[in-house]
């Protein structure tokens, strides 16, 4: 199907606009009315445009407060219309949408309505233009899509169809299914948006907080089967807008839009991708740093080993049972801290995961590695961190292990860390919603729900994605800062251990330094839960946090300190805990503040 | 009455929560649990920094979900209430918030409940401590003050009474007259919050928009008559909580929540304060740039005549008709470029003005002009702007002018401006409720409603405030742009013309540069209003925006190009217009950026 966006969703000049939209792929694009107006471009200027950018206009949006109303009203409106379509004319678009009346002038009397309607759409025809009619979810005395088709029936003129906008039925409760009751050459247009669940008023909800289809709430696939079924044929096209993607960055938003556009496809059915290759595990965590020395005697306090070395660039491979981490040494100033650069995705084919990654518009990087001639396809998170599909010592595939060089150091004293748990990635704020959608429909991992509290700077939000069967784990955290842009908070790497209590003896014994928890912590936990005798003892004396979920799982945790943007959990999971200890996430920024 | 606050409407740790509610001014302090348990002092430390910083501890928050209970679960509340009591007893806190139960455990069972929070009591007195209960408006079976003094009552412990919250009430629509039949020695504690009227779940209006009490739309006074006519002799308390404040300097939160209580009591006659003495006009604006050169140009050819010089500081004055502009060199750099730097205001009374600001906590600044003993006071708005409170050529009054001394420029043709019509302040998203309760309380304009639209990069909020008759007129315009932090948004000067088209001809013809407005716009102006012949064509040529309100009122205005960080605007109100053209800015702001 042909794919659409309105430049409402973005942010910048219309220029700005069409650029980002005919560069992200898509199709067409409708123009808000707003967009043309500022713009400096002549209506002639814009058409050419818009078709040097291989885009063509699907609609030219929105008539506003049109029908249902007193003749002499009426009069002013079809004369309004008539520049407007004199204007779309020059601007070589042929459907325009007209919005159901909100104004206090609009009568409720759908005869009117469809009267009116049906000279509006008579003018139209003059010009070659179609009227698509829509009911908002806050029209005055239209509000459903059933009663704008309705109306439109009663009309029954060529030019005039309805215009379904997913928002306004999802938003308003309405049954979907009676889509299929309208022939599908009467439904002209198609607008596509989700939105978080929120008990709001529905016109606050809309302007704020629409996102693209997969990022909200709403069974937005459900809806499109039902249009799909009705037999509609034009373009599928996404209006959306909030106040992030006002402020962000036009290119971003729309590749994040085109991509939500081909999830939402692939779920009804309609376009046939490479399927996801879901990760089986992590392979490693790769930090870059400018200054080895202290990740080193950190990775050694923690009971890793410096088992290898790349034979073509400056990394080290430090390992604990299964748990990997890669030192680079070659990419990062000494200025710019320790930071975690990669993450090596254990992958069953990891061709195939390319293959998916591209269909689903995540950037390729170039291979890093080709010593021995071991292939790494790797992509870029749209927080930067790079992602590589590996494979580790498994047959018929190379192993990126072949590209190193065994050393011969001293195994360390293992503190028992068997695997990596999870990796903790912060997000910036203009970018959660695409990070969860593109970690769901490039690595096929899935989302869990959001979990928001406030810490003490400001309001925390995380949601984590994991693998369906085992696998790797995410948990992309926002916590805007005093100094939202400046401050960049730290990610995370967490360890699976088998016994924290043993593990943090021997981290303590070996000079690791963990991080120092509150003494009024633990007397609060005492007020919030019951243990064995000594045991809230040794997590305070251990520095060692605690939560128990609504199974009885519970989950024993600790930090070290921070080294640039990085720092490194312990995680002992009993019981099938499944959670991330999130309620214990204000203690530990407060912590890592003091 | 004394005055509190709330520890989790500031950012922050404990200690820099303490210190800036301290150094505000306030009485004393709610410690929110969160607060404690994430701080690494212990109790009694946290008792002694209070008590140092001049403090009492007047309510330790929140308990939650205790009462209405089985018997087992209450049982285990009770050990848990021990446990907090013996908390409180070493932080010094003697009365604690219990907030009516959300769970699904509990049971509707008011009987129940008034037995249960009787042994709660019981257990606090004990301690000698005091329980104030409260209803959530999102309580599961308790969620109004009528409903939770009933249970108080029913209840008859002396150690247990009433919590009241301006925004709980408020926010379920009660009627808070019934607050005088609550004997007032049973309301134990009144926390005060504000928020805007919005159609929302009640669980995340209060959790994301709470804001200061005058900042919202709620009759927090009228509530505050009710409670002290009920006799309640207790502290003030402010429990504010907002995604904001979460980021915002914990300092300036605290003195925005003390003007905010202070201008709440006068209004409600409990605190006699000097009376806000209202500027009767601007009696100049003053530009302070490192670049002199091109500001003269421009006020030149805007036809401003450089009149004086101050005798003691690098400024110079420009005047036309009773528009004066200064332009200070000694201040800035090139590099900092040219900004609006202050404010004269036109005082019946300059002296008292600064009480009047002293009064609701103004920073002053220190006087800067002392040539010819013309005192002149002056303070900080919030968002840095100088205000001065000046007298012009008054009798009994030193005059600002005096300190000036003519020059014998030449007077340059005038282009008819006759007076400054407003100025336009961009204010930091983080202190823009601020900003509007300052001018209102400090200078005693008058705010009108809130303007929200969608700009090109971001949501444009706009507030303009008055004098009750005529005066000065501030629009506060609120514009994030992509790098919120980063990109600072000019401020400019608006001047009043009789005639705008005369008066552009006449800039042009002195070679002034105005700002393009695309051709669309005209396109589009004409599908909404009628013009008689040829005045459209003339704004089009001109660059003349056009606006109309809904008496018929009209709004002609137009704009000069930025210098820095400062621009000019003419306009032009015709037949009682008295809005600032809110709807043209996204064009403004587009035509800006190209």
């Amino acid at each position: 199907m042909r794919r659409s966006i309105a430049t409402v969703c973005l942010s910048g000049t219309l220029t700005e606009k069409l650029t980002a939209v005919a560069r992200a792929g898509f199709d067409g694009v409708e123009i808000f009315e707003n967009d043309l107006v500022a713009s400096p471009l002549s209506p002639e200027e814009i058409r050419t445009r818009t078709a040097d950018l291989g885009l063509t206009i699907d609609l030219y949006q929105p008539m506003r407060d049109v029908e249902a109303v007193p003749e002499e009203v009426f009069t002013r409106n079809l004369r309004r219309a008539r520049r407007k379509f004199e204007l779309m004319r020059r601007l070589g678009a042929d459907t325009v949408l007209v919005c159901s009346n909100i104004s206090p002038q609009a009568l409720d009397d759908d005869a009117l309505a469809a009267a009116q309607l049906r000279r509006l759409a008579d003018l139209a025809q003059d010009f070659g233009i179609r009227v698509a009619y829509e009911a908002l979810a806050w029209g005055r005395h239209v509000s459903t899509y059933d009663h704008a088709w309705c109306i439109v029936e009663m009309a029954g003129h060529p030019a005039l169809g309805i215009c379904l906008d997913s928002f306004h039925i999802l938003s308003r409760g309405s049954d979907p299914k009676g889509i299929e009751d309208i022939p599908g050459e009467k439904i002209f247009f198609l607008q596509l948006a989700d939105a978080p669940l929120m008990a709001m008023d529905v016109l606050q909800w809309s302007r704020h907080y629409r996102c693209f289809p997969g990022q909200g709430g709403f069974d937005v696939a459900g809806l499109l089967r039902h249009v799909i079924h009705a037999g509609y044929n034009g373009p599928l096209s996404l209006e959306v807008f909030n106040d992030v993607f006002r402020q962000a960055d036009a290119g971003r938003t729309a590749v994040d839009g085109l991509r939500s556009l081909l999830a939402l496809e692939e779920s009804v059915g309609v376009l046939p991708l490479p399927a996801p290759v879901i990760p089986t595990g992590v392979a490693f965590a790769e930090l870059a740093t400018g200054d080895p020395q202290p990740v080193s005697k950190l990775l050694g306090a923690l009971g890793f080993t410096r088992a290898a070395r790349h034979r073509g660039t400056p990394v080290e491979l430090w390992e604990q049972g299964a748990a990997r981490v890669l030192v680079n040494t070659g990419t990062a100033t000494r200025r710019s801290g320790t930071t975690l650069a990669a993450i090596g995705l254990e992958s069953p084919d990891p061709a195939a995961a390319a293959r998916r990654g591209e269909a689903m518009l995540a950037p390729t990087l170039p291979r890093r590695r080709t010593a021995h001639d071991v292939p790494l396809e790797s992509i870029a998170a749209p927080d930067g961190t790079e992602l590589l599909y590996c494979a580790t010592s498994r047959s018929q595939l190379p192993s990126w292990t072949d590209d190193f060089e065994p050393l011969g150091d001293a195994p360390r004293p293992a503190s028992g860390v068997t695997a990596i748990d999870h990796l903790a990635l912060t997000q910036p704020r203009h970018h959660f919603d695409e990070a969860v959608l593109f970690h769901r429909t490039v690595l096929g991992l899935r989302p869990r729900d959001t979990v928001e509290f406030a810490d003490p700077y400001g309001l925390f939000r995380s949601r984590a994605l994991s693998a369906p069967q085992n696998g790797p784990r995410l948990v992309l955290n926002l916590a805007p800062g005093p100094t939202e842009e400046g401050e960049s908070r730290a990610q995370h790497v967490a360890f699976a251990v088998d016994d924290i209590v043993t593990a943090v003896r021997r981290i303590q014994g070996a000079g690791g330094e963990l991080l120092r928890i509150p003494a009024n912590y633990y007397d609060d936990l005492q007020t919030r839960y019951e243990f064995p005798d000594g045991e809230l003892e040794t997590y305070r004396e251990l520095g060692i946090l605690y939560d128990r979920d609504e199974q009885g799982g519970e989950f024993r945790h600790c930090y070290t300190a921070t080294l640039g943007h990085v720092f490194f959990e312990l995680v002992q999971r009993i019981g099938g805990y499944r959670g991330y200890g999130a309620a214990n996430a204000p203690i530990r920024l407060a912590a890592q503040r003091h």
